[in-house]
């Protein structure tokens, strides 16, 4: 079998905690402007909005957008919904950033600088160039190239996604670790060849769903955080 | 005045030293099968194909294809040239990597270490993606985020090259610093609204052209290496 030569990394969920984050810019922006609202939820309630929106990309039923176009649109029907008005573009646009502004969770930062040392550390997310490149500015987080969505123009779980992020880094697909939080994402990318490593992340979607299993499917790897990653990898 | 936010580098001649590593390179590769050529000459020649074979991409002559292939084709008419015959096709791949396989010059690791504390460091080189991320796990260069031709499916100095670039970051031109050793790249970047910073490589082309005069163009900036660069830009 082929070495595994890079890893490619789901990043919301998986990398950072989009729901605390989204919460706490969204109560930054909003709170001071009086409105309250359940600001975890409305993280969830945004991010239920994601799928939807990507999928009519995906079905060729619009052309290909970035997701911050996806995202603020939605933010704008979110804001609509809860009643939210009078706010200026701009502030809009500062919220819809909330995405480009959140926490890698705790043990990241040290597992990629493990992995750094040994592989490609590419991300494969939905997620645009410069959220990418802002989000890793801010958390430190050590990547060798930013792929995914936009530089594919294909969302996944499409096979364009992750075979045009292959073929980018001129890899055969086993010569690829699909590192994701989400079962969906890893079967996609082990319907491609790619080689699979589920990391559990328990407190993606709030203490609600903190006990959620392990899913059932045989990925190549199982593992609780990137510190476990780097310990199977050798690296 | 915007403040800068993003430097983007030309790679070729501004921050590795392509004529060395490539003669290094076609030495390995042929020398063991018997021929004899001046390898510095050889890289001369390679690279000098390479502006019209880009040419001819943004003139709309045939579609984008990335440095990769232009190289190779370039590769197989310099050797029947030369009458090396005989090398299999994984053999001619191997030689066409050596773009992939070139060192930095000495002062760029520390500058751009220096530099990445304050500003998004981005290639914008004319080089495809997997060139420029092996070339940087060779030669540790601390790239934020690989951009340039392939990404943006248009060859500098064509317009779009910059334009993209700038617009995958979600920055204006003028947040834009374009890092080259070349006075024809920074002139295009300037002209679509980047700001620029010359700096000097006496050792490009080798000794007989150490001794040429830098640019008499106004730059930005006009330096001898990065770390005058970091120098001037307080990083």
């Amino acid at each position: 079998m082929a070495d595994i030569r890079a890893l490619t990394f789901d990043v919301f969920g998986t990398v950072v905690d989009w729901r605390s984050g989204v919460a706490r810019e969204a109560e930054a922006v909003l709170a001071p402007r009086g409105h309250v609202l359940d600001w975890a939820i409305f993280a969830d309630r945004w991010r239920a909005l994601y799928v939807p929106a990507m999928a009519k990309v995906s079905r060729g039923e619009r052309p290909f957008v970035i997701l911050d176009v996806l995202h603020r649109e939605n933010l704008v029907a979110l804001l609509k919904t809860d009643g939210v008005e009078g706010l200026a573009d701009a502030e809009i646009d500062q919220l819809n950033r909330a995405w480009h502004r959140l926490d890698p969770w705790p043990d990241v930062v040290d597992g990629l600088t493990r992995l750094k040392r040994r592989f490609i550390l590419a991300t494969l997310s939905n997620g645009n160039i410069a959220l990418m490149v802002n989000m890793a500015k801010r958390g430190a987080l050590p990547w060798d190239v930013i792929l995914g969505a936009e530089v594919a123009r294909a969302y996944k779980p499409t096979a364009e996604a992750y075979d045009r992020t292959a073929g980018f880094l001129q890899l055969a697909p086993e010569e690829c670790l699909m590192v994701a939080a989400h079962a969906s994402d890893l079967r996609a990318a082990a319907a491609r060849g790619f080689r699979t490593a589920y990391v559990h992340r328990p407190d993606e979607y709030g203490p609600s769903r903190a006990g959620r299993p392990w899913p059932g499917d045989a990925f190549d790897y199982a593992l609780a955080d990137f510190a476990a990653l780097a310990d199977a990898l050798g690296a």
